[in-house]
């Protein structure tokens, strides 16, 4: 238990995690090992380039606070939350599609009735949000739940104008037909953060740091496995260069232009306004369904 | 550039990275993506691991402070700085053997002259450290720096005791036939910090977090490479455990006994002290040796 070289030290640290009592974190701690070693071996650092990354990574944690999560951004960026997403949702055929939860979510969210404007004075063209959950049998959810939210026109969520503020987010309730309805503002694309670690890695990689508009969404109801997903808006520039490789066909929704006067719900609108319409299906809750290519 | 699946989404970050200027980037950032998607498909984590990932990044980053480094200590109890150490000292034969640099390096040592005892106040068994700096080739090095930090009996370094404390550290130079000689006293075995994160992975582990007793040195010379190193006291308990990997044979050393009365340097000492010899051999600097096993 000396002497480890170049060529034994990886054995060697993996025959001290035997002692591991949990076979989970037993696994998780020898596949890191293994895979971290394999990078370094295949990288050969020099020590400025080590003390580099152990820089980057303390400047990653100090750049997390309470409204910021710069190891998610990281996440998201090199395309890990993606991976871990899909490997968590091998759905059954009919489910609406999930994408990355992202920095911005925020617990205990204020909670609004069925039609209410959840803008909190963001400037920007009225949407009305509008849609149903359903299970993929198609029978709708009574009182799922919506967590919502989504930055504004010019790209920015409300916590980083402010840490408390709380505009353009919110929680909905479906109806006794499973419906949902609800005004904000038209979101605009927007950058990441990216004057920290993780803004610095993508301009080193030659990466633009935009994510096509969308409206953050996570759906639940009981009985059925929580939905978190986006609605990208179509037409966007960014939806074939979105830097946390987040988007699918199938929650892209086209935005649908109206003219100043009555909405569908009732409301009176003094300015033109768009419409955002779209049906979840959520998948019952279960035992995971085999990987793709594995026994129907 | 859409629809990325569990099968898809690693050429497509792959793919993106393809615009990184500087190819040195460009390598690393791809194996970075490579091994870490490798890593995420071997364990295939639950939401709830990831997020625990998250979290245990942020919270190792927070613990950063100016003296206090646990992404390095992260990276000594996974073996990762006793690898990145390996591969950056495929040196010469002759050459004193390297290890780790730790987390308790402070830049700017105070100097002392020739002699001194850099104990600072320390308590615990008086030490005299003695030996000489030479190349590979036996010829000794006049005015070589020698680097020099320790803990005490109690296996605490100075700044664990208060971030602004000095004690146990300091810096020599080389006489003119490449001699060194100070005085501090014997340091103790000891945990590496273990109340973050770094401490709840090894308690997870089923690893206790100890080190065996050591003195760290940086030993510079003009024309030769540096060498970061410790001498490990011969006879501890976890030498053939050390919790970071790092030691090597050729760094042990037999500490002497020596009764109260006149050191071999002419002081008087009152009580009982040790001696520790040992001699430095550099190697000279210049492009890196060939691998082990590739062309000679
Ligand atoms: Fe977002
Ligand atoms: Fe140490």
């Amino acid at each position: 238990m000396r002497n480890f070289s170049e060529t034994t030290i990886t054995g060697a640290v993996l025959q001290r995690l035997q002692a591991t009592p949990d076979p989970r974190v037993r696994h998780i701690s020898e596949a890191l090992v293994r895979h971290l070693h394999a990078f370094v071996r295949e990288i050969e650092p020099t020590q400025e380039e080590w003390s580099a990354a152990i820089g980057f990574l303390t400047r990653t944690g100090h750049l997390c606070t309470q409204t910021r999560q710069e190891f998610i951004l990281l996440s998201d960026a090199l395309g890990v939350s993606m991976l871990v997403d899909a490997i968590n949702h091998r759905k059954p055929a009919g489910a609406t599609e999930t994408t990355v939860l992202g920095p911005f979510y925020v617990e205990g969210p204020r909670e609004f009735a069925d039609g209410a404007d959840i803008s909190g004075g963001m400037t920007g063209t009225p949407m009305l949000v509008r849609g149903m959950v359903a299970g993929t049998d198609g029978r709708p959810l009574r009182g799922a739940v919506l967590d919502v939210w989504h930055a504004d026109e010019g790209g920015f969520y409300d916590v980083q104008h402010a840490p408390e503020a709380r505009a353009g987010r919110g929680r909905l309730l479906t109806d006794a037909e499973g419906r949902f309805r609800f005004w904000s503002v038209r979101p605009s694309s927007y950058p990441i953060p990216h004057d920290g670690t993780v803004g610095a890695m993508l301009a080193a990689q030659g990466r633009h740091p935009y994510r096509p508009a969308h409206v953050h969404f996570i759906v639940t109801a009981a009985g059925f496995e929580p939905l978190v997903t986006h609605l990208f808006i179509a037409g966007d520039p960014y939806l074939d260069s979105d830097v946390v490789f987040g988007v699918k066909d199938s929650i892209i929704v086209d935005l649908v232009d109206h003219p100043p006067g009555t909405a569908p719900d009732g409301r009176v609108v003094p300015e033109a306004y768009v419409e955002l319409s779209y049906d979840f299906r959520l998948a019952p809750a279960g035992p995971c369904p085999a990987p793709p290519g594995g026994p129907a």
